[in-house]
Parts: structure tokens; C-alpha cells; sequence
């Protein structure tokens, strides 16, 4: 494999850092990340550059020119930025088709999900997605279901909330309903294979590791915690009614960052643990290809592993910086 | 190959009629209409019952009780419905995944085009695909390309203006882009193969037979009829402007059928002749499947015989009895 020229934008975001990770352990990758002039001295910034990510100040939305020449010569670019945006993610995506980019992987990473009339969130991003196909651009739709770090609920002891920034309080229904869970630090190395593979290309990759259900998940942490854990049950009806009234909110112009968040969690919940979205069949009938398919030798980490460590104390918190 | 039990709804349309001659060909298909209540004597209907088919007078926006009924037992649903018209396209693909049906075929049969942005009918034809993929309703999308019914221009004598419903007037640019064209009587063949064949379940199709540019197009029937073709080039900017003009309409408020088609031709000439949408690399681009890959001896209708026919005045018009 020769190397690749791989552009990343949104490199310090959750999703970012995991791609860069991935793309860092694969040799084969000349990794440049476009950050905002603003932003070029931030410790986050001045972290992935010691770890060799060549950093280029570019403002999204201001010269078209500048962002064109950043990125010409680049094999891929990949979008990790935040999906509410989508001004920058559609001119990223034009400039992207205007260097010549073989590859574009935009802003998806979330769960399998049908593409309007779920989740909202994945409503935005179809937006761009529907540009894409528009302006034909070589591109690659990359999601990776349900990440470990947002399956567990708390412990009656406390002992693991130090882990948990997303504690995952309420079951759906009888909680024998399945999702597709994948290891946050797997992301990276599944993005890194991908975007090498031809078979990849103008297509939607489903990224997952295992499959459990919700009542699989809370036996499994009573069974290496010793301790036993309450289900919060939610109905199919009451779920829709908080998506329902979510809803109202935002369509009565409350655009609010609170109001999307309030709108985005129950959706994910109805996708993730209701509906059946962010399953292999699913995501097989909604035209992705599989991981599991593609790389049936990956070593991904396993759910097992990832609980156990969690409860050994050792576990690594997601957006441990958010508030950076 | 076992009988399979197809519905189709909107069998009186031009489309429509060219798919229950393709399925009666195919002797392997039990086939009923479901047909308004008010248009069962009509002699469109009429006609096609002494062919064979099965009429089952059904208001699809009535009971959907009744519609699930209908449509019980049925391996295969097909709506050849006028595209405009959303609500009956929901309710029927709805009360489908109801009914256990086990593929439907919304309407599509239009050229190959990215999701939104470029046709505002498939920005419409879009919000059902989405609506089907919501419901996880098994689907095949067949788009056909253009109909060689629709890419000759008139002759200077006039002698061929009998069969030419939608004279081609205008060349885009120099004429040297290419479009893929299919006659509007193989698309019901096509469509018998297709409902049959696992592969394209779940899966987007493209039917077509040939690809012209459209000077070749000219050219070639200028040789045939020994008569010179005005070309009326059109530009990029005027193809442009004119779209800007229709939509600006169309979004002031006027949702009428002239200014829908007002908006929908110079669309559809854009999609077709100048940004290169209907070709087989962009519907391959686009995740579609090719008929001619699917089935390469398939025995369609050569282009340079439809026009023969035409000039020799056994060319049948299109939409004949639109009036109807």
C-alpha cells in the first residue's frame, strides 16, 4: 500500500481524536488536520501535533481559494465536525470536489439509521450526503453504531461513574431489544482500513463490533459488579410522546443548542433500542456494507473486555475534555 | 420460476401500461389492478381486463383497512402513480408493509438523478423512497432512463410529427453530451425481470438500453429521413437561468400543473442532456445496479430500429389518449 494523503477536519472533537488514533497506528497515512486560525495554539491542537499531524490554519467559511489549495493533492478528506453546522460541512464538501479529492468521508459515524423521519441529527447529515451525491464526489458513508461508552448504566455503589459521562439510565421496553455497540478507540482503526479499501468507495459502511441486548448488558455488569441494578423501563408509548413533545419544541422555533439535545437523546434512544435501526439487518437493508463482512480478521476490542475494565477502575471516559 | 401474485396501481398511465404488458408477456405473473372505484368502467380499464387482469376497484385514500386487504397474498406491489400526488403514495406503500408484501416498486421509471437539488419530481419521488426505507418496507427502485420517445426532434416536412408527443427542440450545448435511452415499451420487460430476481431486492436499478449522444441522435436522423435539423443549442447559463425563473415561481406559491411543468421539463433537460445524471456511471455512482450487467442477453429494442419505425410512419406516439 503506498501512502495516502489523508486530511482530517474536526480532529479534536470525540470522533476526531479516535480517527486520528486509527489513522496514526496505520503507516501508511501522511495525516494533515485543518484547524481554525483561532484555534492553531490550543493544547488539544499542539497534542496531535507532536504525535506528527501536520496542522494547517484554514477558515472554513472564509476563502474558497485557500480552502481549495489546502486540500488539493489529498487522497481523502474526512469530516469528523460537529453535524449541526452545516454551512461548513457543505463547503468542505464543494472544495472537496473542487481539488480533486478521491475520498470523502463525511460527518456521519452514528448509528444505522433509515435517512429522514427518525433521528433529526441524521436528517442533517443526509443533507450533506444529498450534496455529495449531487456534486459527485467520491465519498465513503462511514457509521459505527452505538459506542461501548454510552451502554452502561450506574452502579447502586457509585464505583463506576468516573467512566461513565453518558450513563445509559433507561431500558426500552422489556430490554430485550438488541443494538450493534462498537468500542470508541475501535472507530479509528476501522476508518483507517476503510478508506484504503475499494470496495469502500460511493458506498455506506456499517462499523459495529458486537450485538447485545439491553438486558444482556445490565445481567452481564450484575454478574462482574456482584451488585444488582434497577431497570428504568420506557414504553414505545412514553418514548414517543418525549420525541413528540421534543418535537413541538423545535418546529416552535426553540433552536436552542438544549433544545436539539432534548430532541437528539430520546431520538437516539427510538433508534438505538426501540426501532431495531442500528442493527446488522438493518443497516444491510439501508444499503451498508459490513465491517464484519469486509474484515472478518479485525481484532476488535470486545464488549467483555471493555466492561471489565470499566469496573476494574481502569476505564477511559469520553469527553473527558469537553469542556475544553 | 413459481407464480407470483403483483398488484399494480396506476395501470392506466403511460408507464403504467407499459409494465402490465411486460408482466402479461411473462407468463409466470398473476396480476391485478387496483383501480378507483369511479374509473372501473372506463375503457382504459375495461381494456385491460379482457387482457387478463384481475380489477380491484379500491379508494386508496378510503378505508386502509380495505387497502391491506387488497393487497394481502400479494408477493409484489407496483405504483406506476402519478408522482405529484404524495398522499396515495404513503398510504399505499404503508398499508404495503402492513400487508406483508414482499417487494414494492414505488414510482421511480425516470432518469438516473441524485437524491434532491437537481429534479424537483425526484426531490418528491425522494420523500416516498425515505418514507419506504422508515418502515423498512422491502423495495426495488427501477429508474429507466429517457424514453426514445422523447429524444427525436421534428423533421422540416413535418412527416414525423404524428408520433412525436415531446419533440426534442433543444440541444444542450454543443450536443455532445450522451444520455442513456430505453423504449418505452421494453420497461414493463424490464420490470417483469427484475420483480423476480433476488438480487434486486432492496436494491436500486437502472433500465436502460443505449446510450446517444444527442448530435448522434440527429445525426443519424438526418441520414435516415435525408432532411437537415435545425439546432436550437440551448447553454449551461440558459438552461440556468430558465430553472431560477421556474423555481422562483414554484417557491412564490404557484403550485399549478403549468407552473410544476414549467419548473419539470427545463429539469428534466438539464438532468438528462447537460449535467450528465443519466448515464450509467453516474446511476452506478449513484448505487444503482445496471440491466445491463443483471441481464446482458436481454433482447431490448435497438435505438436506430425505433427510429426507422418512426420515419416510416409505424411509430406509435406516446400518451395517445392522454385526453382519456
Amino acid at each position: 500500500m503506498s501512502t495516502l494523503n489523508v486530511t482530517i477536519v474536526g480532529a479534536s472533537g470525540e470522533t476526531g481524536r479516535a480517527i486520528v488514533d486509527g489513522l496514526l497506528d496505520s503507516s501508511t497515512n501522511f495525516i494533515t488536520a485543518l484547524v481554525r486560525p483561532s484555534s492553531v495554539n490550543k493544547p488539544e491542537v499542539e497534542k496531535i501535533k507532536t504525535r506528527g499531524v501536520t496542522i494547517v490554519p484554514v477558515d472554513l467559511v472564509g476563502s474558497q481559494e485557500d480552502l481549495v489549495k489546502a486540500l488539493s493533492g489529498q487522497d481523502v478528506v474526512i469530516s469528523a465536525l460537529e453535524p449541526f453546522a452545516l454551512e461548513p460541512q457543505f463547503v468542505l464538501a464543494t472544495a472537496a470536489k473542487n481539488a480533486g479529492v478521491k475520498r470523502y468521508v463525511p460527518s456521519a459515524f452514528g448509528p444505522s439509521c433509515p435517512p429522514t423521519g427518525v433521528m433529526h441529527l441524521r436528517d442533517i447529515k443526509e443533507e450533506i450526503i444529498n450534496h455529495i451525491k449531487k456534486i459527485y464526489l467520491p465519498y465513503t458513508i462511514i457509521d459505527v453504531g452505538l459506542w461501548y461508552q454510552g451502554t452502561l448504566p450506574t452502579l447502586p455503589s457509585g464505583k463506576i461513574d468516573y467512566a461513565l459521562t453518558f450513563p445509559a439510565l433507561q431500558v426500552a421496553g422489556d430490554g430485550h431489544r438488541a443494538s450493534a455497540i462498537t468500542d470508541l478507540r475501535d472507530v479509528g482503526k476501522y476508518v483507517a482500513k476503510i478508506i484504503t479499501d475499494e470496495r469502500t468507495l460511493n458506498k455506506y459502511v456499517f462499523a459495529y463490533n458486537e450485538v447485545w441486548t439491553q438486558e444482556q448488558i445490565y445481567n452481564h455488569l450484575e454478574k462482574i459488579s456482584g451488585e444488582k441494578v434497577k431497570r428504568n423501563r420506557v414504553s414505545t408509548e412514553e418514548i414517543k410522546a418525549t420525541i413528540a413533545a421534543a418535537q413541538a419544541k423545535f418546529d416552535g422555533g426553540d433552536k436552542s443548542y438544549q433544545a436539539v439535545l432534548g430532541l437528539a437523546i430520546p431520538q437516539y434512544l427510538d433508534c438505538e433500542w426501540f426501532r431495531g435501526d442500528n442493527l446488522p439487518e438493518s443497516a444491510k437493508y439501508l444499503g451498508y456494507l459490513s465491517t464484519q463482512d469486509l474484515y472478518p480478521d479485525f481484532e476488535f476490542i470486545k464488549y467483555k473486555d471493555y466492561v471489565q475494565e470499566v469496573v476494574d477502575g481502569k476505564g477511559v471516559p469520553i469527553y473527558a475534555n469537553r469542556g475544553a
